[in-house]
């Protein structure tokens, strides 16, 4: 039985179903774009780990295997390390959640793993999981694997819409699609760049309650705020309904992969076996180095000194946005994490303009990846984490100009009304109002209130 | 919907189906025990890390954060560091696999990942995997995870047997069953200590080919040899139908977690979306860490010196048991690795005797955790990779006074014909001949050999 074309994949019969549907994320298909040194990279999201003191960390590690390379290079458990199951519960508490026990914390490689994790435990194909549009790329990704339906619920510049999420829960409910769980980021979100206000957390808590909804919230970006201090995590409302989903790689380094799944004891139990089948147990070098570091490292300092950082970036961001975005052109605000999330002009498509971006030497990462049903063209995340502010400029200075030729082109070829431009974009400037695929000739709408702003300082 | 039981688990009917399968492993189950001082524990699996030297391993771990934290702290590719890749294949050709390139390694979080990715790829539930009995428990936890149905193999003194191999294919396909590839470890096979002969190997390459069979082949142990230098691999023969997992576990450190799968590139394509969907990426630290190792330490020495560690356990471990075993209990002899599996006399069962032996303190693996189906309770699986030559003498000496009291036990209540031991060993002691499931009176045979090196040596 060989295959009579050798470079055919004499294996393509053989794939499991959820194979054939797994595809290259938008941002991996730009790493090798993004690497080129004349390419401004508003694309990746990495944080800027070298502003970590190397030298200490560098001996601190050091010393973990000459001292202990019995239990650091030997297998560990599968939950995680004890100790470092201690620290958790300290850090989550910064949040609010002053009630999580280290037996409810399974350790994991980087909070994807965590939400892989409780996908495979939740998740059957067909399943229902609803998230906001847009949302986490990586997430898409697990839930694609998982061969679950992913259900988009619109998001504004106060984060997830309550009355959409309602009206989502009963849709599906009238379908009588399993609906698994809401998966949200309700800090600094990927990509959108927003933050779920006080009364929605509230909102949404209770939506659960009444609809006996689980939810998984996904935090790595919480003590990244610039503004204030964080707000009560779900979790701080709900341990029965909320499995939380932490990690270590925005505030101390995501080399070592390593985060964390809260979960109540049953579900635990289960994420324990997952894993154990899955790697048998986290790297126990890794593991030592987080709880060692917060042992003896000032960590709550260095968080600062990232905030510090990634607010200068984010001010240079929309400094230049402000001064060189085109009108029609809207953004989200961030008050902490790492992205701006862009529309551009009415008729812009996001991913077909990306040659001539980069051609322009910057990157960016087009809507559509955050997106599970096409949504998202005229859409982009922007990064400020990792670039110099200068190259941040620099590189909204070549985005705002690839903008402009494109609009040209656009008029040129008469596709674009330049007069409703103010039109469409008061449309959305009230922010709140719910939009998104149930209204299908408005897409959902993030972060329009800048527009009102921009006017403003014109 | 508050449930009227809180100590319930109010989750407990929204799980995958996958989930309600999994269960703790017979090694987990021991963990605690295995733990408590006064036991010899001849349970585990874990190498003998401490006789790495660990002040130079510890001060080149240091210097790669110091000097490349900005690599080594940071998000990495997720097929893995090209750099590692490359030593990967440097390191596979000690086993005869000389046409290895770096593009088709995806370095993964343990082989464990790895096995688990390329499950996870192929499988959807119901279709078949092939693999032997007993098999490494740890590879059943996946199949299980995937809702695949494992059919064991008969095994003998020699490894897999490709007679059992053949009509296990053709019942399969008189079954109409999907069977998706073949699991095997063909050096000192984990649990049952034995390695595939030359001949077998050539015979088993011939069956993929003839029908067209995809072999999983699973390496840790391979150049942990006592006695020759490694066969070559199965992968070093058929580059088409064989993918291969590779493991730093058991030659560095397993506190690392870093593993290998080499694969056609169609499948390391797919290997590579799974596994970013799993953990983005594996961590960088390690991965810079054991290329650093490879580049800079003398690694080959050090599996030589590991080899010797082994030898001397192993020697102590079966003089022990030819000096102290009773009658009717036989055993392999590996000439590798870590593990002897034992056969205990017509009657004993190791679970149940198993609280006997862990009160005597002396702990070991019962044979059920390495069978899907049930089979295996008149076995165990004997460690001796991380125990002193002392202590392991001790263990077998409780363990052998365990097992005359069972015999004793057994003799009084009339429940054993001990004049049948003999007969039952002999009908045994040729190897080779087919054992297993299609012969539903008689279980899966492994090393019997040595009982008539037994009887001779009385």
């Amino acid at each position: 039985m060989t295959p009579r074309h050798p470079r055919l994949d004499p294996l393509a019969d053989r794939y499991a179903a959820r194979t054939h549907g797994m595809k290259t994320s938008e941002i991996r298909a730009l790493f090798s774009v993004v690497s080129r040194p004349e390419v401004v990279s508003l694309a990746g999201g990495m944080p800027a780990v070298t502003a970590l003191p190397l030298d200490a960390v560098g001996s601190m590690i050091g010393d973990l295997v000459s001292g202990m390379g019995a239990q650091t290079l030997q297998y560990g458990s599968g939950q995680g390390d004890p100790r470092l199951r201690e620290r958790i519960c300290d850090v989550m508490a910064l949040e609010g959640i002053t009630d999580a026990n280290p037996s409810e914390v399974v350790v994991t490689v980087g909070s994807q793993q965590g939400l892989d994790l409780v996908t495979r435990v939740f998740c059957d194909p067909g399943d229902v999981i609803l998230a906001e549009g847009p949302s986490y790329v990586g997430a898409l990704g697990v839930f694609q694997a998982a061969e679950a339906r992913v259900r988009h619920v619109p998001m504004d510049d106060d984060g997830l819409i309550p009355e959409a999420l309602e009206q989502a829960l009963l849709e599906c409910r009238a379908n009588g699609d399993r609906v698994k769980f809401l998966y949200t980021v309700p800090n600094y979100h990927n990509p959108a760049g927003v933050t779920l206000s006080e009364p929605r957390r509230r909102a949404i808590i209770d939506l659960a309650d009444r609809y006996d909804l689980l939810i998984i919230e996904d935090n790595p970006y919480g003590l990244l705020g610039f503004d204030h201090e964080p707000l009560p995590a779900l979790r701080a409302r709900d341990s029965r309904r909320v499995i939380y989903l932490g990690s270590f790689s925005k505030t101390f380094s995501p080399g070592l992969r390593v985060g964390w799944v809260l979960a109540p004891l049953a579900v635990r139990e289960k994420l324990v076996l997952a894993t154990e089948a899955q790697v048998l147990c986290p790297p126990s070098l890794t593991q030592y180095a987080v709880a060692r570091y917060l042992d003896t490292q000032p960590w709550r300092e260095q968080i600062k000194l990232f905030t510090e950082l990634y607010r200068e970036r984010r001010d240079a961001t929309l400094e230049s946005l402000d001064a060189l975005m085109p009108a029609g052109t809207t953004w989200t605000r961030p008050d902490g994490g790492f992205y701006v999330w862009l529309k551009l002009p009415h008729g812009l498509d996001s991913k077909l303009m990306q040659p001539r971006a980069v051609n322009a030497h910057v990157a960016y990462v087009p809507g559509i990846g955050f997106y599970a049903d096409g949504n998202g063209r005229e859409y982009m995340r922007l990064s400020y984490c990792y670039p110099e502010p200068d190259q941040i400029r620099e590189g909204v200075r070549r985005l705002a100009r690839v903008i402009e030729a494109e609009l040209d082109l656009h008029r040129t070829f008469d596709k674009v009304d330049t007069g409703q431009f103010r039109a469409v974009e008061h449309g959305g400037s009230g922010g709140g109002q719910p939009f998104g695929p149930q209204v299908p000739d408005v897409e959902p709408f993030v972060g329009p209130a800048n527009s009102d702003r921009f006017e403003d300082r014109r």
